[in-house]
């Protein structure tokens, strides 16, 4: 697949919904759908669709709409999510926790290979199917098994250290769930920020909005 | 302020992004900002950020741009930050928990009033400022002091039928992080998804877009 590479920020955020979506569809067995069914399912426009899937190469019909299999697999490999990438997770508090026990990794196409912690009271005890590794040993791991990312559920005065120890021994990407805008001084490191705070603000416009 | 009522979902979904980057500049003593400003901030265009605006009624002025103080006013109200509302939390496991420690609902313009869980064992245990409930209470409260709002860290087990009860007694709004689709009865309950997958899969594009 060929890609257009001035891609807008917009139609890549729009990405991962599509696919949740088609997914979704693939797993229900279903062999093909049109741009305005899937305009349906995710509230949008039937041309928006078109628009943003064309971005990436024309890979609908006209009359016959998109085969789920390949538009998945198309998605799939946009997304890296054929990439098989790894995970670890550094903070195993409550948050850390939940993600460990609850977050489905490879629904995203990662494998969570291991999760460290500072604190000598839970290092060494068993999180789901992961035994709780010393924070000291972090350097070592990354340098030796060379993980592609990093989910980051530290406490925040000790996130910028964590997350530059990262970097430097050679993390790809950082999941961010401390709240702290990090500044990596490698660009390359990419930093993708969880911020549960827009979501809430969401929910208070749709409350509000109904009581006008 | 008058709305106008046909404002586009998209627009709805920026204008959280614009309250954080707008409160900063505020906390940061900022008197004006120019449309140019927070679009380089935001990574959008400055013509998009006015046209956002505009939906709204105009408050920018040519050549002045934005009074930050007055922003900041209209786009809480536009979000409903303004309105106080409370929330409660139903589900003290390990995700509840981060959020009552770590999550800032008061940035929000929301009160955590009070949470419940159905665990023998953490019920009356104190997580932060709150005393855990029994969510066999959780009907009588809702009663006796209607919450306009519940965050829903139920395992998904039983999050249908604990939704259903919030629903029962009057709440107007859940913040649902239990990864089910809540179907409500009532369609004036409005229900905002907290979907974490989305965020890793713009991660997984990121790094993945760098190696090509």
């Amino acid at each position: 697949m060929k890609k257009n590479m001035n891609i807008s920020s917009a139609v890549i955020l729009r990405m991962p919904r599509y696919y949740r979506c088609i997914d979704e569809l693939y797993r229900d067995n279903c062999i093909r759908v049109s741009s305005g069914t899937l305009a349906q399912r995710l509230g949008l426009t039937a041309s928006q669709i078109r628009q943003d899937f064309s971005c990436f190469g024309e890979f609908g019909q006209q009359g016959y709409g998109y085969n789920v299999k390949k538009l998945r697999y198309e998605i799939q490999e946009i997304l890296g999510i054929n990439n098989n990438y790894t995970a670890i997770l550094v903070g195993c508090g409550h948050l850390g926790h939940a993600l460990i026990n609850n977050f489905d990794f490879e629904k995203c196409g990662f494998t969570l290979t291991a999760v460290f912690d500072a604190d000598e009271t839970i290092i060494g005890t068993t999180i789901g199917n992961y035994q709780v590794r010393h924070g000291k040993d972090l350097d070592f791991y990354l340098e030796s098994f060379q993980p592609d990312t990093a989910v980051l559920t530290v406490p925040g005065d000790v996130a910028h250290e964590v997350a530059e120890r990262l970097a430097q021994h050679g993390i790809r990407g950082i999941w961010n769930y401390t709240n702290c805008d990090l500044h990596i001084s490698n660009p390359d490191i990419k930093v993708e920020n969880v911020v549960l705070i827009d979501s809430l603000l969401n929910l208070s416009y749709k409350i509000s909005e109904k009581s006008e």
